[in-house]
């Protein structure tokens, strides 16, 4: 079913469409009275609404059910990716929200071929953003992850978070198989509690420098990785979200 | 380090390069005399050779290792996958392929839209065959996976695969959260004895229609949901893939 989301916290049981939803649900997808759609409030809240009065510039909804969609990963994980080239930024943020990702920040690996100067910057993160939106909706997300940009990898605020690792593909090399695994038991266990917050962090085509990675275990990351198949950049990220929703929310 | 599949069996310490790869190797790549890459025999052996002499035509190459990777899901994994829309088969085949899959077989799904006539069918599977063995290379693979085309899901021989699964959004909708747990967990007790092999079906963007899922529920498939949230076609399958590696791999 088709899903948009407000920008209320709280919506009566009777409503007019915002127009930018309007737009789309009536104009696009030419909806009529006594059809159905979701909308997603701030709060998170589902509510299934049915169209009551369409109008040329208008529309009316009406409240059928409120509920909570346990669709979230239990933890919020950001993906921060060294740029990669061409479109892959954009599929590893759609892909990534198809997974449960809550946010990504790409930033410039020194590795990375592509750059985004300051002036391309902004609309390149508001594309990246209204793809993890359109995503979102379409995987059913409460919650759309927001897309940030930072220069450097340690222009990072890492101490923001409760886990951190990195996949390194010499670990890889060198066989490295269990840290993924304790971390993911670490985070099976504080689910109980309050939610936590992990970053992983993956480094462009080339690769994260070995500056990059001596940052990183400054920063006490962990060195993770992924299996004996080297995986391309854009490849990696998803492995992991797969893989955790699997310990998460099926293991 | 860049890696070539050989058609021999076996090669002598000193042997010349198949055209396919001097045309690589030497023009594309521009390697010289002294320079360094891995080759995979039919036999799965992978070697590391020597460039030691370069002319305009040939090539001659001398083994400095032989050595078996062990880069190769532990379960042999067939996807069938309903023919997606654009290019989604393309990247089915590249991230599968990066991700461990054996074979690949498309099939024309009843809410498939992408339609396969006989004769564009053959020179559709030749690229996406190209597009596995370009992966399988660049993933260090040691076997190149098979990309074949059904025009029915029926069409496929499921009495050949020891396990099968299909993910049923139906299923993940309803809250299904064993199955896939249940399956893995068999795998992994019977990996100790000779190679399994799984097939894994999934639908194209419309999904999989009752007629399909009951012929798949006749054929002992089970239904599998893949966590709370809607994965696009080209996503499921490699969600499958990451987890099972988790498991098998680094559990």
């Amino acid at each position: 079913m088709q899903r948009y989301f407000v920008k209320q916290a709280d919506l009566p049981e009777l409503f007019g469409l915002p127009s930018e939803i309007y737009q789309h649900a009536i104009v696009v997808m030419r909806m009529k009275k006594g059809d159905c759609f979701e909308v997603v409030t701030t709060q998170k809240q589902v509510l299934l609404v049915e169209l009551v009065e369409v109008t040329a510039q208008t529309a009316k909804v009406r409240v059928l059910k409120r509920f909570e969609h346990q669709v979230e990963l239990p933890v919020r994980v950001t993906l921060a990716c060294g740029l990669p080239k061409k479109d892959k930024a954009e599929w590893i943020v759609q892909k990534g929200t198809e997974l449960g990702a809550a946010n990504f920040i790409f930033f410039g690996g020194e590795y990375s071929v592509a750059k985004w100067d300051s002036k391309k910057q902004p609309q390149k993160v508001a594309r990246l953003q209204k793809i993890a939106q359109n995503a979102a909706e379409q995987a059913h997300r409460v919650v759309t992850p927001q897309v940030t940009f930072a220069p450097r990898l340690n222009k990072i605020a890492f101490n923001e978070f409760d886990y951190k690792v990195t996949a390194y593909e010499e670990a890889a090399k060198q066989g490295e198989k269990t840290v993924l695994k304790r971390l993911f038991e670490a985070l099976q266990a504080a689910e109980k509690g309050k939610q936590k917050s992990l970053i992983a962090v993956f480094g462009p085509e080339g690769g994260l420098s070995a500056t990059e990675i001596s940052d990183l275990r400054a920063q006490a990351f962990e060195l993770a990785g992924l299996g004996p198949r080297i995986m391309r950049a854009e490849t990696a990220p998803l492995y992991l979200l797969a893989a955790l929703s699997f310990v998460l929310e099926l293991g």
